[in-house]
């Protein structure tokens, strides 16, 4: 890895855009701008250069994975529903071969039987659930740990 | 609620843009044109006013349910085939938070077994199939009293 | 068809006798009498002649359902828990060979999941369900749509 | 055996009422007095008294077959519908342990998915289907030879 | 509670009326008359007033429910076959509201696979299973003790 | 058809030359000879012509079927443990064209799971399942009713 | 039977050491230390003498269940969350060769879906489900009658 | 079919633009600039006129299915992770009613279970899939003669 | 590959003997020779020496496939029925290790749900299905394709 | 048990004929023939007249196995493909009546999901698998001592 | 939450005590001493006090959690083998009321599926996945987030 | 491999200690002690220095499993019950990396359902299942060949 420091690509998927008006009871009270500032400000104090995007379209979310292949190190994904069901999402990841780590706000295998299956993050390194906003944080000090190695 | 007359979005999922030409044994013989005539009739009748859209995009369909958010008091939504597998409109529409009538012009439960589950419908208020373009003037009629309410 | 007023059969299946008083956050809190009484006003209202029945028994409800190919043009009916099990009113739909509209007071994609399972709406026209005492009243439309055909 | 004429019950379940109207194309063309009047033919020429009854309730079938116990040697039955969920036909054939032979009409075998598991054939000694009204005379004969033994 | 005598009701579901008879290696010697003496008996001693139905028929067991809630402070209910399948029992269960134990002569988790599943138990209290006669008056004690509650 | 008498192929599937020594509690003690003999006998009897056949092997199984296109115009066929799992002969069927009885010695719904599904079954007219050799029997006596139409 | 008091094994499994602290609304609010006691009073009473013991370690259940075979006449056993997935226990009770009931304290059947499967119970006598603490007492009663007999 | 030379609209579903980068071992070196060439120039040897497109968007490839109905006589597409889940481009093959092949690089029935499923292909004529980029020249030769026909 | 003409062997599975003449609606109006004719012909004018063997014996398929080893260098084959069923086959595949094209007259994944699973084509480099005796020249395509690499 | 020596029959099922030269990763590197001279060895040495047979025919091997119903003491069969299929197989191993060990060279439950289930070893009185053509000896050893008994 | 450091207990499940030396391709090369020191100097530089603790046994492991709700504020365990089949653990983590959370050194969602399956995560508050030891030192700051809210 | 005598271990799993009290009709009539005499008998015959070891806890078999890498070098076990639910066991021999035998000694594909997927198996070599104690001894013997190699 060269010296200069290194990108990452953050993604939120469908409906995160609606982060903190949204069903808060499930995904906290936390605005997506807000959360947006708190992976910013994380990224910078361990030295990683973030770009954040969301999408609600399945194939803008392969559009983007596809891109980071250019400039960046790693991804950061949260896959929302499409987590479940898209087998293509997984592809692209594959298909990238950068390190991704799969973030999701809610412990998935507390809620409905059909989001126990997690198809995208069988393409990933690993996954964080459950920790509300923290899990992109966490996730960020994850991919930044698989870089330095 | 206010006594200005209440905006509803009506939605037609992938595909239905070729009513009328696609399958007629199936879906009919009426254009879509002829369709959205028919519920606009239906609209001004009961005193709803009404927005049409369509689109062939998963992604799409979500930006149209969290856009009516801000203008919207209920959604009639067709999903077509994106009922079966969309996690991720199901979410849209719990999150926007309007009541929703899931409607389909065939009856799914006569179909093949892939059409019988409706993952979309478990965040809606109640579902209509089966009654060809009238499943939409049922569902105008169904928000309506919802609204009322 | 004929010019004179068309009969339609409204069947309430099995537990529907205690509206009002079950679950009222589930079914609501009108009471099956009020129920007929809406359901009587909007028959009149659009020109249909119904007849109402309830039964608890799953025979019984066949009986009906056999019984109106003498006198009726349609069928609306709610078939409680049966809906889920029982072969022999799908077969009874299908045999009476009229048109049949499925209804339900609960969204049932929302509730267990062996509910979700719609045996005897495979052989109505279509299903309603979720809207509370409204899905009978919309159940009528459909019917009456179905006949003016 | 004793050397009077024995004496077989004939159940028509749910549904057999209609036979010759309803689906002709699967359940051909002849009445279910038709029918009952080849049974009556067979069983005379082959020296069984039979007694014929049918209903479309579940729980009088099995009123039927455990009140045969007192009179009956053997049962020829269609359980119709109830062949696919009734656990507890089953049992109450297991319980008057008569033999019993289950006929269909149709080939189960060839129809919808949710026909092909027959639990009330369980408790049978055997199963004739397929072959329309002869399904009961070929049943009546297999009871015969059953009783001969 | 009131200082009277409390009324509970018990119900035997299909084929009960065969005890002593039917299947003795499974379901004992006693008949069903002797099995009521033993309950009458019981329920004496601990200070119920209970009455007693016994029907094949699932819509008559929803009637016998339903009739429950006017006079009877609980239920005691062997569903008998229809506890693997009947949605109907278990909704007339949660509607009446009344604390009810089902309980079954034999062991169901030690016979075939169709009887592991227990649709009706999922609304009810609890569940007494395997005991015979004995069963019946088990739960006669357990609902004795709720109603003390 | 013609005048003379019509022809009818018996095919015995895998094992069925062991009968009588085989597990007789489940097959009975009749050796295939004097089965054959009984199938002869009948066949005069009623004015059919029979050829009968046995052979273990799936595909000899498929050219008997073939072959008795130029010659038969009817089969009976036990296909023994080849009734769950060959989806070549339930082609051989289909190809052949000609009305099929499927017999069984045995109940197969009152065995072991795997002998529930009986996909041969579904390209033929129908299934005589649980007499033992009356299976034959019964069998030739559909096939010949299904040749008089 | 001999005439000296008989005596009972009753086991607790896994996390029963919490009662009255864990999850109260599913569990009640009694300590384990007062379930103990009432199990005692209601032994004494019914003449039967009894040991309790508890571990949250699986192969410790069958060590107790074992070491009964040497003194005890019967098993009362609880083995909450191994009731769904362990043999080894199921074996134990099998070699043990007393009559056992196993109780739970809630409804397993109104619980979620992975713990209606009760594989334990199908070596044991019966079950008692849904009580509370009376399970254990309604157990005794059980083991009691029959032991009796 | 008129004396033109046919149009055929060829159809890359989503990362299929990486190819060639994109795991080798599963997919091969070749670019999808390459296989393009490879498709042109199988094209105009075998007299048909091709437009190629991809896209990452489930619902854009709808959208190319439903135009090319105005200008294309047939349709190769290789849907990739889409086949698996896309009820909607199913629906939208069928709707456009024009003659269709998918064709996929890799042998799916050799890969995860999860691709052993195909959605798309109900609604094709045919499937070609194993051979990389030959896939597509296949799938050329086949839409040519099913047009030739 | 050394210059001389590559062979190949075509393997015909069950019931293909019959073509022409079987369910015409599903495989077409040629019969096996006539096709046989076309992979004559088309194997001559690609520079391939084919064999061409038919057998319905699931056994003397494999006979054919391990005999191959000795004399040819690509396999393609129509395994019918066998497709959906055969370890067997799928081993003598793998075993054999010559490349391999499984071929298809009809699209299985539009037929019965038991036509959907292909374990032969696991063991084999792809798969051809839907195009009726195309099918088989497409796959000699394919296979000369696979041996000029 | 008489005095000479017991004779044995050991089957070689589909495939095995290739042994050594068929996925060696897998089956090791020996061919049958030198497999067939351990076992030939071994058998010598503890006093065990083999037969060997192979054929990769289902119905051969039922015959083969019917067969030795005439002359021998016992069986070890290797199904290979067909264990996972063949309720034909299985039913000639019950047929026969001989003492069956079933023998893999591979250790099934470490291979793909369809080779976890042996409906042949059912019927068998045990399984050996996964230690190359050491199963086959071991096979030996268990049916000599089956033998003693 | 009081000013003193806040104890967390951190658990290893089943064969952690063999890290470094365990399929090193799988989980890594240190060794759990190795990452023991990891994990107490990153809860030490985050104001944690932890105590380490491993066990093989199921039932250890619930005392372990049980025992941490005298003196623990938060547990981070990684279940091990136990995920998949633990009701018993998921129990006592849901009795003990503690924030918990459950790592896995491997990527569950990539290895065998009877590993998709994690029935401990239900009842805690998240997982971290994937990430060798660092899913501990991730998880350590995960608790450490939770217990500062 | 040195040439002092190799070591194994012999474990037996839970409830085996009851060997020849319990169902006796399943487990044969030996006691454990009796077994293990045969066992070192063997041992000793073969060359091979064992040490036996029994537990009912599944974690203090992981306790054996991973000691035995200190010292032996190879294992025989009967997992017992643990072989349908511990994937716990499985992950300690992939661990351990020693030679593994898993022998049984019933027959799991003849008894229910929930004993045909051994779970343990899939890290071993091979197994042996359904020669009662003889299983050991055989087991021996396949672990003295492995070591020979």
């Amino acid at each position: 890895m060269n010296s200069s420091t290194p990108s990452v690509l953050v993604i939120h998927g469908p409906n995160l855009n609606l982060l903190g008006e949204r069903e808060p009871e499930v995904y906290g009270t936390l605005t997506l701008e807000h959360v947006d500032g708190l992976i910013r400000a994380r990224a910078r104090a361990i030295g990683l250069d973030v770009r954040i995007a969301q999408s609600n379209v399945e194939g803008e979310i392969i559009d983007l994975i596809q891109d980071a292949r250019t400039w960046a190190l790693g991804i950061v994904i949260n896959p929302g529903g499409y987590s479940h069901t898209s087998v293509a999402i997984r592809d692209a990841i594959a298909a990238a071969g950068l390190p991704t780590v799969v973030v999701h706000l809610s412990n998935l295998a507390a809620r409905e039987e059909f989001r126990h299956v997690d198809l995208v993050a069988g393409a990933a390194v690993g996954t964080i659930a459950g920790f509300g906003p923290q899990s992109y944080l966490l996730g960020l000090e994850a991919i930044y740990r698989l870089l330095r190695r």
